[in-house]
């Protein structure tokens, strides 16, 4: 069901990450879902988490453990989201790390965990460690495609990329994977993200960029407005690509490739949205502020009825202007706002656009890919949001099983 | 599908409220779409209307002549929602307050008009003044049924209900209506709603009751989030009762009726909802503030993910955990939290519950009207909402055909 996404192309290795996933066998049956990834001494991480107030285990340990600066390894288990498990869960996570750490020679603090799958179950930590087990001889630079797979859930495409960029003599990687497809709406956080650079960046420069390509990118998506227990985002600069100092021009260059990174991880996050049969962009010009434009964006974005429009490609765009009206924006005149989807206007100066044609609102709904896009005229903010629409297959995804 | 809803039982003619209604064709075939109520001379009438920054031709019209305080008449069409049709919509809307006022030998400005439809499609006048010629010889105080058939759109149900309070030798009536199915999240208003008694309030006391009552009742639903630009609900009070002043207990004893008719019209809504396969209260107590119970309850109301899961009669519960953990209040400690679900216990203080059970969990999921009960044992405030669950159906009402 996945809209114009494709499976990931060529990976390239990212000198100081090396790979090794398994199969437990704890929640899914063959197939891998077990993934840990080492980083090389010296590496810089940072790392943005969901801001949910249940957060899970995992997450309170890895925001702990990040803070103490020398971040080595990442362990992640998909099937099983260790959250809303009490203190039990939290001992669980706190093992997984020292399992991790023993096998790989490193303190516990120095590995940060993440999960993702069901919340509300204890994990199996008998089973999660005999899967650990088999990893030791696994560790290569070259399993990031088996580590995208690893990380999957309800996920039907695997989420990966790789960017380079020339620094004199030396080439510098970006890699990253992503999962997620429901419950997403991260806010000021993600689903698991994992990128990963052989880029000399140091800590305080890494958080910055980290802060604002997340902005970019996975704040900037919506499947059904749930914001999970479990997001995280870790990128990590392992320098080990030895091209010495960067100039300011350079690390633009690099900066611009991980903000790329990180916009289709996220893009590729609603290509597969559960149930998504079209790919859309709203995009709101022109408002007094960003937060204004925002607001509109995310209205139109949530909308149960928005969504089923856009999934019946019924051009019922009625729906886009009550999704306006509801929005909660301190400066809206719907006498200035113009409206149009695709290259189709639909309200000009709050009055309906002389030249719209149900023929011409059906033409742009029939296609898979859809902007629709609002200009307040009020100033010059601008925001805008990417989603999906809201099939039968979503709600028999969530309904008919428990993911 | 409605959630244990039956058709209205007897429905009370109310002194000096007559009703007369025709099928104007303008949309529907076969059935009912235009209502005028009559109210005899002296009424009062409070209204609330949609926050939305969207809203409809009439809403703007009908609060325009309501506080010039001397409304006589709602006329009120379905099918057609008269919204984001600009300046001619407006023309249309004062077009068919005239037509009425000439009918019922009013001025223009003591008809409020209401409409409920399709969004962005033009109403086609000379088929409604057609329709209104209809009416002339049908006004009755006998319509009740016929008007809350009248004003329905994608419900399946008609929403009435009677109540009378004894005051002395004389008894006072209220009987209500209401419409709604979808796009229901009342924002400060409702759905469309009218409601009348024979009682003698005065108009302070009346638009301090309205508010009061809409607070306890149509503020409290949730279908889907999404809020309509046609919202409005209309008490109105003919005082053709004759009881002569009424007493401080016996105003108690009708303003108790009255919220009683408007909450039985709000959960009407609810169970009538879209697809719905589920009845369900959110209850939240012993917060800090109302603002955060009231997050609370919206934040699990309006979730896609705990309303497929009610949905599937899955005891998915850590979706309702995850709804928690987004929601925007000020003081939720996870440790302090205990939530259950009928009268099974999921979380104990941020703890797993020791003697849940799935099947336990199942018993209450399987039910047809269910409560979810957040303690959060911060203060002593409390707030609760009534919601549906998020159903194949859902979709299909909102995708496979224009409503």
């Amino acid at each position: 069901m996945a809209v114009n996404l494709n499976p990931p192309g060529n990976l390239l290795p990212v000198k100081g990450v090396r790979l090794a996933t398994a199969a437990t066998g704890m929640r899914y049956q063959g197939r891998d879902d077990l993934l840990v990834m080492s980083l090389s001494e010296g590496s810089s991480c940072s790392a943005v988490f969901t801001q949910s107030k249940t957060c899970a285990a995992p997450v309170l340990l890895a925001r702990d453990y990040l803070e103490q600066g020398s971040a080595r390894a990442l362990v992640v288990n998909s099937g099983n989201a260790n959250a809303a498990t009490g203190s039990i869960g939290l001992d669980n996570a706190r093992l997984s790390c020292e399992l991790v750490a023993s096998q790989l020679g490193l303190q516990t603090e120095q590995v940060l965990p993440f999960s993702t799958g069901v919340i509300g179950e204890q994990m199996d930590m008998p089973v999660f460690a005999s899967g650990l087990e088999q990893l030791k001889e696994r560790y290569s630079e070259d399993n990031w495609l088996a580590a995208a797979k690893a990380i999957m859930t309800t996920d039907t495409v695997a989420k990966a990329v790789s960017k380079q960029v020339k620094v004199g003599a030396e080439t510098i990687t970006i890699t990253g994977i992503s999962k997620g497809s429901g419950m997403i709406c991260p806010n000021m956080a993600t689903m698991l993200a994992f990128v990963a650079t052989d880029a000399d960046i140091d800590q305080a420069k890494l958080d910055q960029w980290t802060s604002r390509a997340v902005d970019q990118s996975f704040n900037r998506i919506t499947v059904d407005s749930d914001t999970s227990t479990n997001d995280a985002l870790v990128i990590a600069a392992t320098g080990a690509a030895q091209t010495g100092e960067l100039s300011d021009a350079q690390l633009g260059q690099v900066y611009a490739a991980i903000e790329s990174v990180l916009i289709d991880l996220a893009t590729a996050i609603i290509r597969d949205a559960e149930g998504a049969t079209k790919f859309v962009t709203i995009r709101v010009i022109n408002g007094a502020s960003e937060g204004d434009c925002k607001a509109v964006a995310y209205s139109v974005a949530h909308s149960p009825l928005v969504k089923t429009a856009l999934y019946a490609s019924d051009p019922n765009w009625g729906r886009i202007i009550m999704a306006l009206g509801k929005a909660p924006a301190e400066n809206i005149e719907l006498d200035k706002v113009d409206i149009r989807i695709g290259d189709v206007d639909l309200i000009v100066q709050g009055q309906p656009a002389a030249d719209y044609t149900e023929e011409r609102g059906q033409a742009v709904f029939n296609q898979s890919e859809i902007e629709i896009r609002f200009d307040l005229n009020q100033g010059n903010a601008h925001y805008h949001v990417w989603t999906s629409d809201l099939s039968h297959d979503y709600v028999s995804i969530n309904a008919d099983y428990r993911s």
